[in-house]
């Protein structure tokens, strides 16, 4: 084990807690539940320190003792990881946030941090020997996976609601993808692939129904640790879809925890949603340990209208253990906080992105954020993914023209 | 000096070598050619070795004291730098280049490399005192200044053509910028800009119309160095339209051998055209010194739709000093390598940077480029940002359908 690349161990069920092994493709647990992936994280402990990862090449591939790539060369990798941590300093002052903090997720490889899980993923799924996998999107994951999949040279068939934003479509289209709309939503999308998955056996990749997507999503919380030198902050503000986001960074922070690498403290988890598409906020305003799904769901926020996460209950979990919560914001109140962070910041989010910073001004304003608190915003991809969030009158010139300034 | 964030030292022009001090705001020589900045490197010698860096944060601020930012408050951060290297080997082999690498600068914040040079340009300006700054930009120049611009508290002035990139729009307008839409070309947009610039009496941020521009870009050569751990590549691709991208390498190639960090051998630098905007490549091929206006000039590559470029000269002493060359592709050329790179690597990248991999496979076709050369190809920007340069017809599914193969 020692001076292994991976101390992957094995397979253990989210909800009943059955163990499985790890090297064959794995799904659903018989009980219908996620599986999560478990580590020889007491071989690790000896084996590796903190201080030994300073000097890795900033990727996602510098915590690979807690990934599941057992090989160094199945790994596929466009270069994705240690995505910036920005103080906005301005923004933190009118909000009465003294240390305000976005995470620039827009700046990986396919623009958002769905290039984490499908690195860490369809890596994974060369490694057990895949040919073809398939998953319904809406829209950022699908241009991900297809993407890491051209790399990896696995075939991809992809399916993703019409209403996604538009490029995620060239995406998935220019890697090879196999690709199909869906006149529906992601569930859908997801009913459509279930059923071809299960004729056609191929690989299926959709979110948490393989293990592997929320170890590379669970980078961003050992990343978070590091860049706060593992003192870790105070809250973490994620919006919230399908979950995994939230829960790979609850799960890096137990195991890293595990490996004495932090304390007993835990940031506050906050879930994000809109508030047409809130189901895990109605859910956690209920008390319920599972959501329901949501009807008639929209939002502008594209990434999070997912009416019925399969992980609902370990999202309701992470945010309940670490004492955070979870909260709606307007399509009007999110599309105002991208403004403010481009014209601020000079920061252009995606609209789920720019919902965390909603988040955090409603619960500033209710004191449920201190003042001297360090708060963390996931931005999860780059507003250049989403053109129609934007729209402002231009005026155009002539050559001879001159710049008029009213 | 020791100790000193930078080791800024004065101005020279790049064609008369006049000297001028660096301390206020500073633009073209007196002789119309641009200025180059210049450090004290016999005490950046002493004081830093390449060592040193090792250990540094991964963004171009890791040379700093080659920079021109002399207060490291008043550097202006979107966490840009330090790229990801990643080997083409699928392409490599069906090219007959076996370590081909590209070097993906679209996963810098706002999309291109043109961060680079708005991040430290803004730096410095805001060091200057700036207040208001003005630019004419293909969009990629635009959105990367405007966004900096506003983590700077800068006013910013923009003019683009109509026929850019439409996304580069919302980047400007959502970051505050004053925009302007030119039915016409980057040089008509330049003179417009320079009219005003005059009346208003504002900071002249034109490429390579202030010096600090060049300093961001060249940081690429000094990633490229250290990524080969000091053991330069042999050949260096490098899409150009105003040429500052390959003028800021050449200079940092430079600097790095009197630092006595490389050795006297370097890359052979290549600038790729347009076959639609080709004025570099015809005075190459003239041997002239300079470039002639390309009339009505056009490619889909657009961000090198630039006609007559204003270091045109310095563009093609650093191609006749490595022993490199000028080359164009026509734009079903860059098309159709923008597809093999997607399709074989997952690489989703802007037309220009698909340009160098045509080019390398022309240059390896006529054996300018040999087997077993290191040959790097700068992808200077994401594909995301031009949605129209992909046509494949996409199936749509309603729910109750199945997955059609056929």
């Amino acid at each position: 084990m020692s001076g292994a690349f991976s101390f992957l161990s094995h397979l253990e069920c989210s909800r009943c807690h059955t163990l499985s092994l790890a090297d064959a493709p794995a799904h659903l647990c018989t009980c219908g539940s996620p599986l999560l992936v478990r580590y020889h994280l007491d071989a690790i402990r000896t084996h590796l320190s903190k201080e030994m990862l300073r000097s890795r090449a900033p990727s996602l591939w510098r915590y690979h003792e807690m990934l599941p790539v057992r090989v160094a060369d199945n790994v596929v990798t466009l270069g994705e990881g240690m995505t910036p941590l920005l103080p906005v300093k301005r923004i933190g002052q009118k909000l009465g946030i003294k240390q305000l903090f976005v995470k620039d997720e827009g700046v990986l490889p396919t623009g958002s941090f769905k290039a984490r899980g499908a690195a860490v993923g369809v890596s994974r799924a060369k490694e057990l020997g895949v040919n073809v996998l398939a998953m319904p999107t809406n829209g950022n994951a699908g241009g991900a996976w297809a993407a890491y999949a051209a790399r990896a040279g696995i075939n991809a068939v992809i399916a993703m609601p019409e209403a996604a934003p538009s490029i995620t479509r060239n995406e998935c289209a220019i890697s090879g993808a196999k690709l199909y709309l869906v006149n529906g939503l992601i569930s859908d999308a997801g009913a459509i692939i279930g059923r071809a998955v299960k004729t056609h056996h191929w690989y299926d990749a959709s979110t948490l129904k393989e293990p592997y997507r929320i170890e590379g999503k669970k980078t961003m919380g050992y990343e978070i640790a590091e860049q706060f030198e593992w003192d870790v902050p105070d809250v973490i503000f994620y919006p919230t879809g399908g979950g995994v986001g939230i829960i790979g960074i609850y799960k890096a922070l137990r195991e890293m925890q595990d490996l004495g690498w932090i304390g007993e403290r835990l940031p506050r988890l906050v879930a994000v949603q809109a508030s047409g598409c809130d189901p895990i906020v109605r859910a956690w305003q209920e008390g319920a340990s599972v959501s329901q799904f949501k009807e008639a769901s929209h939002t502008i926020a594209f990434g999070i209208n997912v009416p019925k996460a399969l992980g609902d209950f370990l999202v309701l979990e992470a945010i309940r253990d670490t004492g955070g919560c979870a909260i709606a914001v307007s399509d009007d109140e999110l599309l105002h906080a991208q403004r403010t962070l481009a014209t601020n910041e000079g920061l252009f989010v995606c609209p789920e992105g720019a919902a965390t910073l909603a988040a955090a001004q409603k619960l500033r304003e209710a004191n449920w954020l201190a003042e001297d608190e360090r708060v963390v915003l996931l931005n999860t991809g780059t507003g250049l993914k989403y053109p129609d969030t934007v729209h402002v009158p231009i005026p155009v010139l002539q050559p001879h023209d001159d710049l008029s300034l009213e």
